[in-house]
């Protein structure tokens, strides 16, 4: 079996999009099982929900809901930016172990860690996603600072 | 001028309590300024709100609502247990100097990392945070390992 990078991605860029329609800051995330199958995806909701914690990875485990700690250990989690420490700190909580990004020009997460701690870390340096945060960002920058935390 | 952590920690319990009363596991945490201004509050919600995320400190960041970057760099989160991973990572996302935790018996999170990236770190070792824990996992052990994600 092998992972179908291309679906998930897809499904976290469509998520993104959904998120620049809606005014909010473009990062979406989908969590898939090895054989395809989608336990959720979600989109940062920030500026929608007025929220300091929905960030694209943290959306998408909201969404898959509560679910046995086995479940997360067979599951990539795909994230159209590389995952700030927040959601690398979700992610290795439940043990996640991919994590498939969409690009990491804009912002570099907690990447190093995730490795450190064992997690497989992929790269798609997909433009679509530079794309999406370029635009974002040209047009809201303070949204943008706030959402990572920087003064 | 000097932290508060009684008043602090009083809320974060008061938090516990309450989420024990409602059936749900029994962590709290309150986001406190150095002048004693109290940011936000909130309890581990993942039985109530049948939340993957809503943890104690996330709870408590998501309360406190959108702030600005600088607003966290001079706030301790108080937590009646040490903080897992996702939440040992929110703290670090935001910039939060201090965390005060109740205890580290009942589980062992991330102060290590919080500590290697700057962060100072209490434990107080308090009594009735280890109380409240210990009457829920006996109660619902499946919740607990659940929560953290283990098998």
């Amino acid at each position: 079996m092998a992972w179908d990078d291309a679906k998930g991605m897809k499904i976290a860029i469509d998520e993104a999009v959904k998120g620049l329609n809606e005014g909010g800051v473009p990062i979406g995330g989908c969590l898939m099982t090895e054989d395809g199958e989608v336990l959720g995806s979600g989109r940062n909701l920030r500026i929608q929900k007025s929220s300091a914690t929905l960030h694209g990875e943290i959306s998408t485990l909201e969404n898959a809901g509560r679910l046995k700690g086995n479940v997360y250990k067979n599951c990539t989690m795909y994230t159209t930016l590389s995952p700030c420490d927040m959601c690398t700190g979700a992610i290795l909580m439940y043990g996640i172990k991919r994590v498939v990004m969409g690009e990491n020009d804009t912002f570099v997460g907690g990447e190093d860690y995730l490795r450190q701690r064992g997690v497989e870390v992929v790269n798609l340096d997909n433009q679509e996603c530079k794309d999406l945060m370029a635009k974002f960002i040209k047009e809201k920058p303070e949204e943008w600072n706030e959402d990572i935390g920087t003064e």
